[in-house]
């Protein structure tokens, strides 16, 4: 339960690991199967026109992308809980050279429009002294493990559209919105505002693979030689093509996706009533906070089981987060132990 | 009333300008002004260990301070409204390379221990995703125009000692500080635990002269490479260091901002009880922040006032400024205007 | 014949990575295997105080160590031939925030003391105006294909220790130099004064896997926070560590690097005397460079040889890499073809 | 005779700062004076488009034009003895977030068209492993003290053309250039394909005043930016405007340039035949090199004389360089004493 980093990697992909490597081929990226896999990508979202460069982590895909995307002396905005703004280790800031992340408060992990107009407001364009607002960041599914809807995301870029702001999403557990959804990748994307997402794989089964995505042609060209200087054009690329290509192939993805919300669901389900645990948020993922007693803890630690607890300003939080690997037995005993 | 940056030179200064211009010297600060500049600021300060470095400009000493004391990944706290987080364009995120500038609020543009141990304490160390902790800064003045006492300052250091970070103070309006308190320089900072301060005087009388001073040893050699290669090591430096001492001599700089300061108070007295002016924080040196109603707002700029206003989130707020060569009978004719 | 990248996995080190996907584990390196890992290397290595990060490309290897060995000012010695001055897209600029590299001559791919002296020599310590020497970096194998032995190395540390500088060693082909040299890999690193190595597996058979290695406390502590802000903390680091285990298991790494290198002093041995080709420089490893007539060229890639061909100034050169999975067939071919 | 940089105030120039002491005025550059200034440099240029922005320092001017010039990704090209690439502690690698200096040799400080060509030819264009070519810059005049003719700036501007190449000129002495070659400002930038000047001043009798002025609508808008981010807007701008204002009124600069320059010549003309000295390239401006005999050279030194010597590789280089205000007595004095 303590992330879905731990599990390791599903069948399929492994399979396609090991059919990958037969024979020799084109390194860096210069070869088939990654050529096939950006044509994949362009299916997935029905867009031709979308440029995809695989990367090796999620914190890579997003500080390029937001490197490509904002100047060194630009604003970003971003929801003060978010990845990007507080568990990169100032990855953004070091891509862009020194661009200002703003962070916004927003219920459930979620920016709205007023919040994010307000912070707009506050930044005078032309002005020297301020940073100059370029792009909001958004994750989908969120930090707090809750979900936007396309129309949600694009009241959001109806915003920034004008005022000529970009629009980045921070997809690591994109597959678990889509699930939840319902909708089309492209629907989730470009089709409401989206100029660029960090396609995440890695924690939805394969071992290690991530695309950064850019519409609308918003990848000025420079991203390939920031990938490079950045130490990430990874010279046996077609493996990471190969997981990529594995875990789109017959629906894998979603059906990863959906195991791990149901795991979700389940669980809440199983204790949204039960003393002792209260859930921070709605369940829309495969990852709930919740408030947990000291008791229930323990008891849970005894029993096994293991997750993030931060203890901030006198409130103890405890992330619980599913996998597509998890199984139904392990919930219910965890739905048992905190019931007994 | 609009800055203290607009008044021009103080008559005595102008003099040691001139007065520099006989003959030929060293440049790049190898010359014997500028180590009596130095001398002079340790003598001002009561400290022969520290280090002062002449630049031009206020956001420079912040920002090479601010660079060589934090490491490129390192989280520096500061209070949302000040300068070094909103007004100097990414300057300090800059010269780290990239570090995190974390907003703080605080009531009148101080942070309290409160403030400051909770943020401390959202970050793991030693955790590899996170920001680590540096430093701390803060500006006394504050940007709300209120000024840290001595004894504030210490209780905020305490905190920092116990987490090993620095504290820096951006002096932009240091003068009006100590006008205030009546301590001496010392007592304000290193005696409190002040590591760095940014010693300005360009807001108060000289015509463009700051100094970056290192108390503690805190300056780990890197200072002069990093002002050069920003290019801020000035060529003819003797005019800064000539700046500096008339600046200091006869306590030139005191009696600049008391006159400022008192001018201030005066504008508040006489304005206090007025109808359509609120001022904003407790007025302690010579900026002051006031909601001006709309009609007053107007009467004002037809008798030629100008003063920054920010409308933020539907609330207006106007910048008031007054400077070491303010006239009184300004403040009684803006007193008036808006008296009647 | 084009690169050692093109080649795929050996089939042990893929046998380690299938063998790992069995259960969950911590991630982020915090797993028993990514221990064990560190373990290994510090034996390879006769040295318990190493500290070893995996990462992913050699990149990422090269340019953190020199981020974290090198301040910004620093000026960083190398080959003018090398991959970190000549191949990375500036990485080392970057990771560095501006850094110098600053390219030397020298035969053969090799850095000669004189060289290293006159080049220091240069730059006057103390001196804001010029970068200051921080390291010195060089790469065995050389880019040239060469070797440097562990007395050429102790010849340029000790010129190194004089002047306090530090030493890192690009090791993307480390074993093909080992294997060339038969001395142990303590004897080639901080025996003879390196500091810190990219110690490189992918080129010799792993999917991807490359540790920076630090002798003699060299990291400071920030190595962590650089990798992670970098988006190189790869999430599921169990995978890397066990390529590396795999690779240095029962000398695997050592017969892949002998063999890759056997074929190259054959492709040398039948070609030395052969017309239309001329080797460039001694060939003591898996890399040759070459002038081939143009006649040759046009039948080696009719054959079907693929290989990196620069022409600069008038001159023709080829690059020839063999691999730990290059057929002897393949060099019987190769050398028919230019024979006939 | 050691630097220009040693020199005071032009008298006209200290007036101008004395006069513009009257009265308030906007801060930050929204003033009247700094407006005129850019017009006043506008006519100069005799280009009504150009955009000038001022600055304190020529690492200021150069690094700030090249980091708005070039990507951060960038091979820009630089004569291997300019000012840009050793003497200004890596600031333009700091300002372009790690951007590549690519040195060039080239006989008396000069690049030439052939010097241009090869380094351009060693990058792959589109090559994620190569920085990419982004602009020449130059300086004139030269380091050497030699002087570019408009002719040989087109020459090299025709290269870079061909490649989409950008080209700044480093004017730290741009009148010394003009004074030796007659033309006219325009002749020696943009009608010659300049794309930015570094104009620089301060060595020819301002206080400290430079400004960047870019042609071509060069500026992507990003440079106000970047100069408030690097600490470089001067609050009390309108002094410096009206030191630049001085310097070109009635031809001031090129008064000051010609009087430098001629005191070269003649120190040249009464040394070229004498022993114990030896001049390094053509004297064209105000800075000449030399070999100065060790006993010539200790008679110097206890008549008073001061300049640099660089000991490199066993040539020893003194460096001697008149201004605007050396005295024909000093002249005479340094000739008697070497040739007696």
């Amino acid at each position: 339960m303590r992330s879905d980093n731990n599990s390791g990697v599903s069948p399929e992909i492994m399979q396609a690991i090991i059919d990958q490597n037969a024979g020799d081929t084109e390194a860096y990226g210069h070869d088939e199967i990654t050529e096939k896999c950006e044509s994949v990508l362009q299916s997935l979202f029905e867009n031709d026109d979308l440029k995809a460069f695989n990367l090796i982590s999620g914190t890579a895909a997003n500080s390029l992308i937001i490197g490509t995307l904002s100047p060194t002396f630009g604003a970003i905005f971003c929801h003060q809980d978010s990845h990007v703004y507080g568990d990169e280790c100032g990855a953004n800031e070091f891509q862009t050279g020194g661009a200002k992340l703003i962070p916004l408060k927003g219920a459930n992990g979620k920016i709205t429009v007023s919040e994010l107009e307000d912070a707009i407001d506050r930044f005078i364009i032309g002005e020297a002294h301020h940073s100059q607002p370029s792009m909001l960041s958004i994750a989908n599914t969120t930090e707090a493990g809750t979900v936007y809807t396309p129309d949600e995301v694009a009241t959001l870029s109806a915003v920034l559209k004008k005022h000529n702001l970009k629009l980045h999403m921070d997809g690591a557990r994109f597959a678990n919105a889509i699930a939840r959804v319902g909708c089309s990748p492209a629907e989730m994307t470009w089709k409401v505002g989206v100029d660029a997402i960090s396609f995440g794989t890695t924690k939805n089964g394969t071992l290690g693979a991530e695309a950064a995505i850019f519409f609308n042609n918003c990848d000025d060209g420079s991203f390939i030689y920031r990938r490079m200087r950045s130490g990430h054009l990874v010279s046996k690329m077609r493996f990471i093509s190969a997981q990529i290509i594995a875990y789109l192939e017959n629906d894998l993805w979603l059906k990863n996706a959906y195991h791990a919300n149901r795991m979700a669901e389940k669980l809440f389900e199983g204790l949204k009533d039960a003393d002792g645990i209260k859930f921070s948020y709605p369940v829309e993922s495969n990852v709930m906070f919740a408030e947990i007693d000291k008791a229930v803890h323990e008891k849970l630690w005894q029993a096994g089981f293991r997750f993030y607890t931060r203890n901030t300003a006198g409130i103890s939080s405890s992330r619980l987060v599913t996998a597509f690997n998890t199984d139904t037995s392990l919930i219910d005993k965890f739905i048992d132990i905190v019931s007994t």
